[in-house]
């Protein structure tokens, strides 16, 4: 009877859990002052606000994760799987170190992370809006509103990267109505510190991602390095730790269910303002195909490798990038398929055009923009489905020979005109990215993918094809397989830009060189070169009406939701927000489940230990949790080490690695992954089943101390 | 509020939901009648006693699985994994039926199973325990006991079997109390009808083995052929489709929580009234030492096997086997680590000594039994730790050699007196046994399986090592590892047992014959043969006084439990019993879940479903899920197809393939296993967490419909 009272309190407590939607923009948060504050938060809303100031100023991104300092000598934590390239790139067949997991211990054993890794820090963000689309650029359409567009955010970044070691950037929010420059340290003296074996840090792989119950201690740690004079640097044998202005301490609290909770970090990208008709081409045709074809990457990869444990290695990353998109655009679809989404985005699309268009003065400023941005998207869709086969089936080199032409005709140029990514300010990762090719590269995968792929973009129709590029690959519809492998043969033969020397050396030569080349990835992009620019100017002409068109809708959204009453943040794009809530279970589980728990623990880790495969948890590990060496790690009502929590949090790819903090902003995991409920929130919040999922920082640390021994680090963090 | 007050409903229900234990003898049934009646049974619990009327007579033994036939012409339905060595040894990588499943749409296109395939349908059971221990029985002891009781056995045995076709067994009760003659047909010609692609029989593979939630099709079809006059007959282009004399008829009414439901099998074997020593040695010693050898017989046969999928399939049903067994042991160690059953065990255990001390006749009685009980189980028990890793360590064709050498010295002996297994009755199942040990062997595996057991072995102390084996192989403690491996590449070259002619050709040889043989193996086992009768001397000579002391435990613990006013029902023993209970979840779930539902259903194989690995359901049953092609086979409740379902069973390894009956004896499933925490109900029967899991018969049906085609067979069964 007892339990049964438990169970119900239990319930209650879930009943009332529901998932707290919004990515915050740090400066918003004193407009949800009053709920931060019910919910629990102990600091100054306004302290959260100061991005240099504790703790915002700890929470790092690393380009596609998030991460945090927590040391003065510039230690950083982050998930496993964010350090997951950097532990393959040092791994061989004989010292398989994503098998066995690495720890330096000293300094001097640390390992260099994976070619163009860095770490930014975010110095200054200011709302530059008014200067990107001043009033001249402003009464601009197509290309040449973007070109003016860029212009201005070139400028702005140039000046602002005046300032050495630095890069800026001008981030786009709402679709293109508002813009933001922010201005980040870039430390590229980056290095391998930690990480525990695969069987801890990936544990469940494939088969629990994006699932609950969840046991997977997915953390890794990083070690920022600057010159001795203090500035961002490449690796050099005698820099020195980067001093950060401020780390997150860790909780000496464990939390529990219905503890406060946010999580900081830099979510990568959401679609929560799209049109009712972006929302049905992407699930009716984008993602289909996306999931088809990745099905098809891993079996082609998996077939090619299956004997060259080499090869494997250096396809690991893609693996197991692919298998998490894979994943992430299935549970969508499935989602999608089981909801009412089109049908209420339509609706809610319908009202807004209906509040327009019921005042003349609104219709006057709205309405032509909310005419055009269907009939653009609807354009700009079309082009990607032609090229989509297209996309796929480029040899990896031919795409680094169009990279360097496109670059030694920018290079023409003065640094202020040329194309972004090719300005000097880009050199030096482009040089990383370029070196760093033939660590992720084996000929014999890279050429069955692009045969593959070839075939189904040669059986699109005619014009869907692209005329110069199968003139400049020798390419034509109906030609045979064989005549198509051929011709692949000759293509990578004649190339020698497999040769890493052979690469970087293009980077400095003229248009004339190339064209005098005989390299047949060489030539081929000289010949698509033309063309490309051509259909570049095509897209920009395009980009210009849809920047326009999507800012006037995102306005007109903007002034419909104030009207009701509601704020708006915007989408995710890869820049710092703040997400908060509780941590809590849900009322509903997975099929077969009647509910899930806000927390699993080590037992589950032994429950579902197989000694192989996915689950092949570390022996010493097992041994550790039998003997209950739980130590100080113990959580007192579950009795055992807890391994991961859920949350009400909204956040999503990006947010990997993210410092989950209490209310008093300690560290108390690291989010790094959502139940496949949740993932469809990317597109419409699911309040009801969205839960994110944290690693438990009493994890880390009891792994870290009865397990990988890395006492080191638990000094340096000042646990031990 | 309203989903509050549900989820409080199911709790309720869940509350009362307690596991049943109890594997009846279905003559014990009319002890549990009232218990029966109050569940929900509409049959007469009398008619369940009578094994050759329905449903009794439907239901069979396959040797290790339990199954029922489902037509009036032979056809069985029973556990994918029940089949799966059939389907392994018709599987090539050409053409992979384990990958691909199979159909046969006619009879003409049945496959004949695995070698030694049988199906056992029992026609007669009769206690016969004045027989068996007659009273010139009764007065022996030791080998002489044993010796008089197997001969005994044998007279019954052979008189039974006077009938051709038929195999008689006597069946031991209560550690050697009781006993019965069995008397089955024993059908030789066995085809595989049908199985589903693995994804979907194996869906979950090992991962989900033993867990909850569970999503697996874990059936298959075999179908029963006799000689035209309806004789049992080996395998015969025009045998016919056996007759049987009750089938059992599919339920037309799906199933839902808190149903009546029982399920009827062959369980192999439980230690519920086993000593608290015995507990203690098992799981102190024996099981940790199991799980360990086992794990490292599946990492060697990976590797060997990795570049070889012919070697692969071959130690495909091995692997499949010694992982079920792994997983399980795990399991059983894990709950026993977390668990009081020693101490309560002990307690009981005093409690009988304490009953039977009490009263001088009960001291008379039983007194001498009980103290001899515990000293020579201990015996036992440290002969087979130190026989351990030799259990391993022997190369496949020395045990034959062995087998074939005990065989030929058996067959210079009267029929009636050879060793059980060797008699003219045994010898059809042994030939197809040694003529098909070719299709689960490979000489690499094999090889490095035995090298490394034998390592561990021979660091064995010198007193607990076999010195004649020792020996016979050339084998010493100290030995290096590179003389180990001259040695065994030495035996192994110097035999021919790995041809199937030269194996069957010894079946019929004199032991001259054996002894004036150089192949390597022959040479070894007639070297061992002397020194081995020995050892089996004194074994029997122990054995004998451990029935006679187990017997009068046995006996005691009956009168004691009865004095209570309990009734006892024996431990599992491979005949045919019957459990009852509920279709019910669980309040408790696995750690990160509140609780289990009864159900699972396809919604759950779509979220699991990986496209690869033990995760890779069939692309075309994923598409029937997507399109909602339930047909008749939707749930009115879950809205869609069931796959899985929990119930409050009693059972045990052997039951797999059983039928699950509803009320009116219809079948409604299949059950197939438990969830881990059921596991240790082997050794003690745990009320609040065990629950045992059946594949839903819609799912079947609905997968046989939709996904295979298999109209001809739904035809048959009569459901379509």
């Amino acid at each position: 009877m007892k339990k049964t009272l438990l169970s119900l309190a239990i319930l209650t407590s879930f009943g009332a859990a529901q998932a707290d939607e919004g990515m915050w923009m740090p400066q918003q948060l004193p407009q949800v002052a009053k709920q931060l504050k019910a919910d629990g938060l102990k600091l100054d809303p306004n302290t959260l606000t100061k991005l240099t100031e504790f703790p915002m100023g700890a929470v790092v991104s690393l380009g596609g994760c998030s991460a945090s300092f927590v040391s003065p000598e510039g230690l950083i934590i982050t998930n496993h799987h964010c350090v997951y390239n950097s532990v393959a790139v040092n791994s061989t067949p004989q010292n398989d170190l994503l098998a066995n997991g690495f720890l330096a211990r000293t300094m001097a054993e640390e390992l260099p992370a994976a070619p163009g890794s860095r770490v930014f820090v975010t110095e200054e963000v200011s709302k530059v809006s008014d200067k990107i689309i001043d009033p001249a650029t402003n009464k601009l359409a197509g290309k040449a509103r973007i070109d003016a567009i860029e212009k201005n955010e070139k400028q702005m970044v140039a000046a602002c990267e005046q300032d050495p070691g630095h890069r800026c950037t001008v981030a786009s929010y709402y679709g293109g109505l508002e813009f933001y420059l922010i201005k980040q340290l870039e430390i590229r003296d980056v290095r391998l510190v930690h990480a525990p074996p695969s069987g801890t840090g990936k544990f469940g792989g494939d088969t629990d991602n994006w699932m609950w119950p969840r046991h997977t201690g997915d953390y890794g740690f990083y070690r920022a390095y600057v010159s001795k004079d203090g500035k961002a640097a490449d690796y050099a044998k005698d820099n020195v730790p980067y001093v950060p202005k401020h780390i997150l301490s860790i909780a000496q609290q464990g939390v529990k269910e219905g503890d406060f909770i946010m999580v900081v970090g830099y979510p990568g990208r959401t679609n929560r303002h799209r049109l009712p008709s972006e929302v049905a081409w992407t699930f009716d045709w984008n993602y289909p195909a996306f999931v088809k074809a990745s099905g098809e990457v891993l079996a082609i990869i998996d077939e090619q490798t299956k004997d060259d444990k080499a090869a494997r290695l250096k396809y690991a990353g893609q693996i197991a990038g692919v298998n998490n998109y894979y994943k992430n655009r299935k549970g969508m679809i499935e989602s999608y398929q089981g909801s009412d989404i089109l049908a209420r985005k339509t609706a809610e699309f319908n009202a807004l055009k209906a509040w327009v268009n019921a005042s003349p003065a609104r219709k006057a400023e709205f309405g032509q923009g909310m005419d055009d941005v269907e009939k653009l998207i609807a354009q700009r869709d079309k082009q990607v489905q032609d090229n989509f086969f297209l996309g796929y089936a480029s040899p990896r080199f031919l795409g680094t020979a169009r990279t360097l032409y496109r670059l030694a005709n920018e290079r023409t140029k003065p640094d202020a005109e040329r194309k972004s990514g090719t300005q000097d300010r880009d050199l030096p990762r482009l040089t990383a990215a370029i070196a760093g090719q033939d660590r992720t590269y084996d000929e014999k995968v890279d050429k069955a993918l692009v045969l593959h792929f070839l075939k189904q973009y040669l059986a699109q129709p005619q014009d869907t094809q692209n005329a110069s590029i199968n003139a400049a690959l020798g390419l034509h519809s109906g030609m045979s397989e064989a005549d198509l492998k051929a011709q692949l043969d000759k293509l990578y033969a004649g190339s020698r830009l497999a040769d890493k020397n052979e690469r970087l050396a293009w980077m400095k030569k003229t248009p004339a060189e190339f064209k005098a080349s005989d390299d047949s990835f060489i030539k081929a992009a000289v010949a698509m070169y033309e063309p490309a620019m051509k259909e570049e100017h095509a897209d920009e002409e395009l980009s210009g009406k849809i920047q326009q068109a999507y800012a006037t809708y995102m306005k007109a959204k903007i002034a419909y939701m104030n009207s009701k009453g509601q704020a708006v943040y915007p989408d995710a794009n890869s820049t710092l927000r703040v997400t908060f809530g509780k941590i809590a279970g849900r009322e509903r589980g997975a099929d077969g489940t009647t509910g899930w728990t806000a927390f699993t623990t080590v037992n589950g880790v032994l429950a579902k230990a197989t000694g192989e495969g996915e689950f092949n948890a570390p022996q010493n590990q097992l041994a550790a949790i039998r003997a209950k060496q739980f130590g100080k790690y113990v959580d007192p009502k579950l009795k055992t080490v807890p391994v991961n929590y859920l949350a009400t949090l909204d956040i999503t790819g990006g947010n990997s690695g993210s410092a989950a903090l209490n209310a008093k902003g300690e560290l108390i995991g690291l989010a790094f992954d959502g139940t496949l409920d949740s993932i469809i929130s990317d597109w419409d919040f699911n309040k009801a089943m969205t839960r994110d999922i944290q690693v438990d920082i009493r994890y880390i640390l009891w792994n870290m101390k009865q397990v990988d021994h890395a006492d080191n680090l638990l000094k340096e963090m000042k646990v031990e």
